[in-house]
């Protein structure tokens, strides 16, 4: 399993994505699903996948090897894409053609779907970030929900629904995402630290973090053990039923 | 969709459900999926149901009236069944022929799938609690995970796993519960109020409370609002991440 969330507010974009993969319950292995591309002030694009593992390594690769893109039969990278929304359709493109590909050998029940959150700018146009389907098509964030989730999205989203706006100070923002995680951690084991994670300021191609937290983040740690706490001092503050006996 | 949750703790048992059922988001309509059978100080049987409401409303029916049990060939129904255990058992078999016959006309892709909370005592035995699948087998709750969810489960998960212990009191548990109903209730509208509740003390074969929370409930009302106040406080009260910039 994977968990992964891209927030877009007015200050810029954070995305985040957990490292543990696993392939039935005995095989658990930490993967880095979360991949920034230029990063050198002309272009950054970041890439956090979930699905089949086998499938987006290979999706993402060929999305910088360049693929013919069926709407122009050019051959197009995301390297060289002229914008954000371009690099989302190739990449989403890739993971169509890889996972059909795949469909072609199936063996068993193995599952080869894949999706993507695709985010950045390219040249200094505004910032912008996508959640790419495994059949390809996308869907953009928009300023009403300026998040998007993929992978195990549901154990970590009434936090976002509650404490995220499109006004909410980024690094606010990535608060509130790691508290997200936070809860995701606590019901699903097969999401875990640690966690990568990337900022970058609106419309600027060049990332203001790039940081992995691990086990012994103390922030993190910190983080978790206080909204653990809170949760049960917010409980405990609530009065008890009043229903009474039938 | 549909939320509903079970809990068993050391002073009783506890049964909530919502009631909104939804065949696509333009029909949506409120069904009770909490029945309750004997309540008469010699049986108390607690069904809440998710899933194809056609086959739960058919089902348990079948369930009341009797059906041939395949492993005594006898008829048997959950109005005398001899335990809470049987009547988990009559219920899933009731669950597995009901869905059986009707996938047996499938058009199109609907989906017959059911699963059950089964809770109660049967003539004073301890009360038990029991998750019936859609292939009529079933699990049973236990003192380290002392609570049950069929439906939309993963919204309302993290406040149980965090906050629910055996040893938790029942009207504590009710409160845990509606604040799992609340966040579940916040991220997917086909969850919704209003909720019926049932409580019974251990081993009893009679409700303590039998309730509806509707829309006008100033209890669930003013829970929803400290829940909301006490998260985006809790949320303020965790300091800002110190990671910097790259």
């Amino acid at each position: 399993m994977t968990y992964c969330v891209g927030v877009l507010v007015k200050e810029g974009l954070a995305v985040l994505a957990d490292t543990r993969t696993n392939a039935g319950v005995d095989n658990v292995s930490t993967y880095r699903k979360l991949r920034i591309f230029g990063n050198d002030g002309k272009r950054l694009i970041a890439v956090a996948s979930a699905g089949s593992l086998s499938t987006t390594q290979t999706a993402i690769e060929r999305a910088c090897l360049g693929i013919e893109a069926p709407d122009t039969q050019e051959t197009e990278s995301i390297l060289t894409a002229p914008s954000i929304h371009r690099a989302a359709y190739i990449l989403g493109q890739a993971i169509r053609f890889t996972r059909d590909e795949m469909e072609g050998l199936r063996q068993d029940d193995v599952n080869f779907d894949a999706t993507l959150l695709v985010g950045g700018s390219v040249g200094g146009e505004r910032t912008r970030l996508f959640l790419v389907y495994a059949a390809g098509n996308f869907i953009e964030s928009g300023d009403d929900t300026p998040f998007l989730q993929i992978g195990e999205t549901k154990y970590g989203k009434p936090i976002l629904d509650r404490a995220l706006s499109y006004d909410t100070e980024l690094d606010e923002a990535v608060k509130i995402a790691l508290i997200s995680f936070s809860s995701t951690m606590r019901s699903n084991l097969a999401v875990g630290l640690p966690i990568d994670l990337v900022t970058v300021r609106s419309a600027q191609c060049k990332a203001e973090l790039v940081y992995r937290i691990d086990d012994h983040d103390e922030y993190y740690r910190d983080l978790n053990d206080r909204w653990s706490k809170a949760l049960r001092a917010a409980q405990a503050s609530i009065p008890k039923p009043p229903y009474g006996v039938a």
